[in-house]
């Protein structure tokens, strides 16, 4: 390495402090630079040094948006610095984050980097709605996917799994379950959406496959995640 | 309530005390009550106060196991003596945790509960693996499974997905291979295998789906998580 810099790319997780990793609550207390993501939460920012350079590469609002590449760069600067960096993501880094492009350009510069993982709102938002992800009974897999192009997906296959996790899918919501419905998932099968998980504004709503769009008409479910399938219809049982 | 204790159902997460949450931490800190599984790593034990009262019981070994029913008893008469209980469960209470059947029986008693999520291995060794569980090209779904009974699932539709993470598997993965093959899985897809994720004696092994049983027939893999599909063929250009 030609440096003393490193680059962490760290897993905020779904938003409360409390749902860090001890690792990664580590890494920020002691953080030099930060550089976010828009959804992380501002008590996550909150944890680092006052004397932390803190910055935003987020693509949220009005506000112009920050390419990868720039992004890439802006990594690759402050680590030829000799810095700490903390590159935070929201969730996982490896669930949809696109570290992967900011990993190789690293690499590529001779920088050192480590991954430290998060936990992902795919997995802590059911689990705080009461909704567990495996049954023995009702579910004995999941699938986890992103309703950011609906077209990447084979929706015959996925109306055969039992449990699907979708990510990003506020506004597709009725797209998603018109397909499933048209590929034979039952008309009852329970859905719930969670948006804002472990957030102190977190919602969740629920109805079924058929009725949840109708249900959910007036409301903004942006950003949420939506389960479906049996484990979900477990939901009173679990409820404290 | 009826009394004032609490039992709280903690995932622990992959073993590491650094992937530990926050709250998970603060609680085994303070825990009176440590009531914990086998896989439940040693660092992580020993973050309890030196007055507390731990115990196992997990299923590992030649040692007698606790039934379903004992555990949930054993839960219930704590809490009713008032005591503040942590449940530790390796991973994250709402994947392969069996968390609803304690839940349910604390309910009937009137006892006070709260979950609190861990990282799941399903996640976790992917990741500390250098293989992202998706991509923007590679991957844009996953399903997790697990290979206790390979009978549960549709093997037509698994074959179908983009990424497949099987958990207790290692015993399994001849049978798994031959299904996903007969379904029309390439015989290439690249397959990862990860022993005692986050753990100093962790293992990897890659191979493909043709070739991985062969190329570890020697190997004992539990406990362990199977990777199947493109995104492992990142992990060259991913690895620090």
């Amino acid at each position: 390495m030609e440096n003393l810099g490193k680059v962490y790319l760290v897993g905020a997780g779904p938003g409360s402090v409390d749902f860090l990793t001890v690792r990664a609550h580590q890494l920020l207390t002691q953080a030099q630079v930060l550089i976010h993501d828009a959804l992380v939460n501002a008590d996550v920012l909150a944890l680092v040094p006052a004397t932390c350079d803190v910055r935003s590469v987020g693509k949220r609002g009005g506000q112009p948006s920050w390419s990868q590449a720039a992004i890439n760069q802006l990594l690759i600067e402050l680590c030829q610095q000799g810095k700490t960096v903390i590159r935070l993501k929201s969730g996982d880094p490896f669930i949809f984050g696109r570290t992967a492009a900011e990993i190789q350009a690293l690499k590529a510069a001779n920088c050192a980097f480590e991954v430290i993982p998060g936990l992902s709102s795919a997995t802590v938002a059911p689990l705080l709605a009461s909704v567990p992800l495996t049954d023995p009974v009702l579910g004995s897999q999941f699938t986890v996917l992103t309703a950011h192009d609906l077209e990447l997906h084979n929706w015959e296959a996925l109306a055969q799994m039992a449990v699907l996790v979708v990510l990003m899918g506020g506004k597709a919501l009725p797209a998603i379950c018109d397909r499933l419905l048209r590929y034979g998932k039952r008309p009852e099968t329970p859905v719930a959406i969670v948006r804002w998980a472990s957030q102190p504004q977190q919602q969740v709503w629920t109805g079924t496959l058929l009725n949840i769009t109708q249900q959910t008409k007036a409301e903004t479910l942006s950003p949420c995640i939506i389960v479906i399938g049996e484990v979900v219809g477990l939901r009173p049982y679990l409820q404290p």
